[in-house]
């Protein structure tokens, strides 16, 4: 672990922060994991942003193969960084071994993705109105259209996600596709994981020869070093995931800027499923114990965990809790991310305990040792849930709550009722198929994925996928944080009208040397 | 005029308002137009707002072939309206007939490109990754993506366009495109062009045998009926054009809300025009001359006026200076839109007037009539620009300002000073190359329009167009008001994980119903 030295990486540079340290604890021991992590303060972050923008208008211009070889080349790099990124993220995380490799699996193959993606050209979106000189009564000039990067990003890397969500995460890799320069503030919990992955993307910067300012990584808190990035006028968008709050006040600093920017915050969602009567009565079992599966897994710590639970008040669903409880009793518990996680479960789980309309049926074994998530299955009424926010709220971890409704009508009143979600399932056998056409377009309004007999954890990083949804889900519906589609959050349209072909970015010229699909005077290229 | 009523259009209902009455004013005489307009109130942004979202399950499911001759019906109820329409908007605004005709026209075929806009499908970006049953270690689910509307969307009509920008203008028709029902806070200065067009708009709809609240009309204060839309759960999002506090003011609302919602306000540009060394020596006449029409067309009062001028200090410029001064003097004023802007237009001339730093090189002659806008050139340094914030903000209507500048390194720092802009223009002759080249990245940064050796004014609506750009020339850089691209502003992707094809929307059913090109595993369908 010698490799590790607590250093900020600013550009090229690797230096202590001036502020007040941060140490890893092994969230199942309570230990501490050395090195120390100095936090930043307003004098790295001005030269994380002044490098960045120093970057910007170069990195931006670099060629799309030469960019496309430096997101492989960061995969590259996390590779060869070898078991010790493994072991590291475990102690910092409590996260078993083979989620983590499956996780490193999935940050360098989305990296690989991007790479393709950069290379495709389509994210440019080129569109060619030529000149009409001799239209009337006006001619038309020679417009031509395509997508630049936004500038400057700050990431956050994510407690739940080590690698996939923190340093070379989603968020960065979309960033860094679109052409944006890239500083991230690491997560508290694990920077030793960051400064290992920020190392590998320091030396992918300078193998591909581009300018060093095209990645910085910062540890601190997100109060002042957070803060202080998203307030800086070099930062043109934030990408975020953690909690409601967290990404509230990150969107209130954006919007108070003189110059407010876009922030992609994936917040909250309590993912609801909808098990309809059919599906329920022929195959409860199977779903129940596919629902518990789908809960207890990486102990609930996903945004896609399914926290809600809705169906008939029924006969069907009695035997359904039954087996549902069967298998959480045999659950054994896992170690949270933080001991800080485990505070807010703890606390969440108490506060569903000790609310009268809210009944415990099941609970998970628990080990003897720290941070044990002992998942928890509720049950409430369609009319007390609609009737008490606090039934409303995520709580993140392994919980989850069950609402009886009385008839479709109540179904659909709870599916109305719900606030913005990153996902919305349907359980159901074609029986049910008239209640679900009705589920459908409420269930599109709230949420950015939806799913049929399927459950929403396990997000596929590919074309199609959204991982959004309107607020609180995240701050901005028309995204997606994971997926190629993501590249669309970083990029502008700009216009260019009679440029003489010379000066006109290689995207925009005459002779297509990018070889795109052009929307040419309204017809697609092919 | 007898057709007109004064009252408020919510639905298939037109009702009078409950608040304080607004009458429109000839600006041209300060004679008041009849009929009284009463403002809406709480009760009819509810009743609006009700229909609205009553409206948009239904409306965003009608085939694409009914939402677009939805469009081509608006287009031709506008059109059938026939000269009153003209006489009323010239009444209400005093901008002459030939450019409220074309003005017409502008409106009417942007309607109907949207209409092939909505038929072509590009804008569902549909996405489809099939299912890998056997993919190790984990299958692939079936993952389909697809755009849906955002939900009902307030418009804000603008002063400066009583057509193309307000009731079906450029963000209606793009909302209506999108699948959004709207509704419309007309602007107060011409209540009666808009009771006309929101007319055809209800005709449009009921022949379209579309549910009533796709479509409502309000009059009333921005801040009472204006606030209150914005506010409301049901509206999704809001398009705005005009001034940079009221633009402002909605974000604030939109922002405050429990559910945050989108808004695009395009607000306040100046557009820097960089007249290059080599082209002004080589045809600083003609060039002053085409600089002058820009500026006096329609009193200025486009939002892309050309509001600054940036050349080297020179015998040339001393030269264009004088050609561009005697152009000036020659024009004759033109009546401005309102009592309300022609007042702060003077005020920001005489701003400029009294700044001892600036000097006046020209201004136009007046009529002796009312609130005729004096068109106004105006000199001042580099240094003296950049030193003084006041120099910096647009001023409405007929006015610019030149920049007298020391060096090229003087003109690019001019540039990165600037705030965000609509456009910025480039006059320059190929030996202006180098600088030119230099300068790009700057306006790329800063604008959403470049343009080469022509002139901002004029929009032209076609599929390449950005009328957009950093803050605070709008909002929301990530989009344009004008053009095609302006569909993207109210859309929001949604995933769709394994449903079985009877439950798919059209867009992403096996059978392709509507012969979308969509992308399929990564490859683009031909």
């Amino acid at each position: 672990m010698s490799v590790l030295q607590g250093k900020l990486l600013i550009g090229q540079k690797a230096m202590f922060g001036q502020s007040s340290s941060i140490l890893a604890i092994d969230p199942s021991t309570g230990l501490k994991l050395e090195p120390p992590y100095p936090g930043g303060s307003a004098y790295e972050v001005e030269e994380a942003c002044q490098l960045a923008w120093k970057a910007f208008d170069i990195y931006r211009e670099i060629s799309l193969e030469t960019r496309a070889i430096f997101l492989e080349t960061i995969a590259n790099k996390i590779e060869m960084i070898g078991p010790m990124l493994i072991d590291r993220a475990m102690a910092e995380s409590g996260l078993p071994k083979a989620r983590l490799e499956s996780e490193r699996a999935r940050t360098c193959g989305q990296l690989r993705l991007f790479a393709n993606v950069v290379r495709s050209g389509e994210w440019l979106d080129v569109r060619i109105d030529e000149q009409l000189a001799d239209r009337n009564p006006m001619p038309r000039a020679d417009l031509r259209q395509r997508h630049i990067p936004l500038g400057p990003v700050a990431v956050f890397g994510a407690s739940n996600f080590p690698l996939a969500f923190s340093v070379a995460g989603g968020d960065t890799a979309s960033a860094l596709a679109a052409g944006c320069p890239v500083i991230v503030k690491a997560h508290s919990a694990h920077p030793g994981t960051s400064e290992l992955v920020g190392n590998a993307i320091q030396k992918a910067v300078i193998e591909c020869k581009l300018p060093e300012g095209v990645f910085s990584l910062m540890y601190g808190s997100g109060r002042e070093v957070g803060a202080a990035l998203v307030a800086d006028a070099r930062i043109k968008a934030v990408g975020f995931t953690g909690s409601r709050s967290g990404g509230c006040a990150l969107m209130k600093i954006a919007q108070s800027r003189n110059e407010p920017i876009p922030v992609y915050a994936e917040m909250s969602s309590i993912n609801p499923v909808f098990v309809l009567q059919h599906a329920l009565e022929s195959r409860g079992d199977e779903i129940a114990k596919s629902y518990v599966a789908s809960l207890i897994m990486g102990a609930g710590q996903f945004c896609t965990s399914p926290g809600l639970l809705i169906a008939h008040k029924s006969v069907a669903l009695d035997s359904f809790v039954q087996v549902a409880s069967k298998a959480l009793k045999e659950n054994t518990s896992q170690t949270m991310l933080t001991e800080g996680i485990y505070d807010g479960y703890q606390k969440g789980v108490s506060r569903l305990s000790s609310n009268s309309k809210v009944r415990e049926v099941a609970r998970g074994k628990v080990k003897n040792s720290l941070n044990q998530c002992q998942s928890r299955l509720f049950i409430t009424s369609a009319h007390d849930f609609l009737n008490d926010k606090d039934l409303q709220e995520e709580i993140f971890g392994a919980v989850s709550l069950i609402i009886e409704c009385d008839d479709d009508d109540d179904v659909a009143h709870i599916a109305e009722h719900l606030e913005g979600q990153l996902t919305a399932t349907l359980q159901m056998d074609n029986l049910d198929i008239d209640i679900a056409r009705k589920l459908l377009p409420i269930m599109e309004r709230k949420a950015g994925r939806i799913l049929v007999n399927g459950w929403p954890t396990g997000v596929e990083v590919c074309n199609a996928m959204v991982h959004g949804g309107p607020f609180p889900a995240t701050s901005d519906s028309r995204s997606t944080s994971v997926g190629t589609a993501s590249i669309f959050r970083f990029l502008r349209p700009v216009c260019y009208q009679d440029l003489p072909d010379l000066l006109r970015p290689d995207a925009i010229r005459n002779s297509n040397p990018l070889k795109l699909k052009r929307l040419v005077n309204g017809k697609r290229e092919s």
